[in-house]
């Protein structure tokens, strides 16, 4: 029995999620269907991801493992997944993973960007991938109050009331605003793990702080009360990407801005 | 009587072109049946383009030029034409032309960008904006046989048979073969003015000699005989974009690569 370790870059606005579903279509429905394509087996075939990403939310660096017996090449299999699905959904990359690899319990951190196109009008390129925004934003208060989201904190303000984790405190290694150009924004976030919609409601507090209608101090009364009221709006899904997982053995490219991300998805350098 | 200039980016996969067509959908077609939408006139307007996209290709920088009586103001034009059309086309200003201001006979010169994104899978936040390739290309032969474009030239051969031009020679001041990233080649070329296809067989002739498939004397051929099928392919109409039109009185932005186009499109900087 081999465990094999996939890297999936998929731009998420036309499936309902990473997690499959009885009747919507999903990434991991359309690979787990892919895979048992490819396999043959009549035994079920469980792709198990690093990050169960949600409806429309993007992904350079998802990353999912699946066990299999077949002598088949790993090339091969990504040949062959990239064949059977969509061109929205690219596996870069299969590689026999170490013993007792988890796609998820072994992560060790994740990195999630969240676009902002901070202008009137729609941008005609990014139109599924951005959260426009015509309203002008405070980015020095966006910054202070992303500031407070560092470090250890109980998120059980920041989480989404469908959110079954068993616990809530996450650490934050770091949650910065950036410019690119004039009217983008970026929220870049990395934290050991995350809970249900816990960066779009961080990035949604931050920018009805950086609106000017919530105070900064909101922040530290969300992580005192637990109460998710408190917490600003919900970023809408479409302007996230899962950017990155880390592991522990993980190799990494460089950053590549060019390909509209922070870095360049690992198997599409070459 | 006012004569009216846009600045107009759109994404051109979902239009039959930029000309007006009885039944397809077009960038001119729906920016006219906008423009006529806000004066509310009987009197047909034309909206005059700068460049003739063919259908597929994209705009960072189309202009396009019409004329109103109307004493409504130009900020409202903007926004009512950004209401009445799709959100892959976003017209980003209007401004009063000078005296004598044609969008086509003004222009002094035009930059496209080709991008060909050099990699066995397709690319999923690109797709409709590359020509994907998964074949190996020689860029060393590919600048070589760019040089030889550059200057003024009979470009009879690089034009498709349903080109009505009188004339043929043009000169091109730039045709540059760069890389942005391991796997994005992006040619631009900057001219006085272009053929119908051009740009496509000129990208499509530098490919077929960067994959070895055409001498680089290839080119010297086509110029003394002027026909078209000594050049290379078409190279497909996707990974166009119409990037810049020059005019001696025209403001620019600097260029802004993150919006994935080298230049920022007037209006959509601030």
């Amino acid at each position: 029995m081999v465990r094999v370790r996939l890297h999936i870059v998929y731009r998420g606005s036309a499936y309902h999620g990473w997690q499959i579903q009885p009747r919507d279509r999903t990434v991991e429905g359309e690979l787990t269907r892919a895979v048992q394509t490819v396999l043959g087996l009549e035994a079920p075939v469980k792709v198990q991801g690093a990050s169960r990403t949600d409806s429309g939310v993007h992904a350079l660096g998802q990353v999912a493992h699946f066990d299999h017996e077949s002598p088949r090449k790993l090339w091969d299999f990504v040949r062959a997944l990239n064949a059977l699905t969509d061109d929205d959904i690219c596996v870069t990359r299969a590689e026999e993973a170490a013993e007792g690899f988890h796609a998820r319990h072994s992560a060790r951190g994740k990195i999630y960007r969240y676009r902002i196109w901070n202008h009137r009008f729609n941008h005609p390129f990014l139109g599924d991938r951005v959260w426009q925004m015509g309203s002008q934003l405070d980015l020095e208060r966006m910054r202070q109050a992303a500031a407070k989201l560092v470090g250890t904190h109980d998120f059980e303000g920041f989480r989404t009331t469908g959110c079954d984790s068993p616990t809530t405190v996450r650490k934050m290694r770091r949650v910065e605003v950036h410019t690119r150009g004039p009217s983008m924004i970026e929220v870049e976030v990395e934290g050991t793990a995350f809970l249900k919609h816990m960066v779009r409601i961080m990035v949604g507090t931050l920018v009805d702080i950086g609106a000017g209608r919530m105070e900064l101090s909101r922040i530290d009364e969300v992580f005192e009360s637990g109460e998710r009221r408190r917490a600003g709006q919900t970023a809408p899904a479409c302007g996230l990407t899962l950017e990155r997982v880390f592991y522990p053995d993980f190799p990494w490219a460089e950053p590549a801005p060019e390909l509209g991300g922070a870095y360049l998805p690992v198997g599409l350098e070459a």
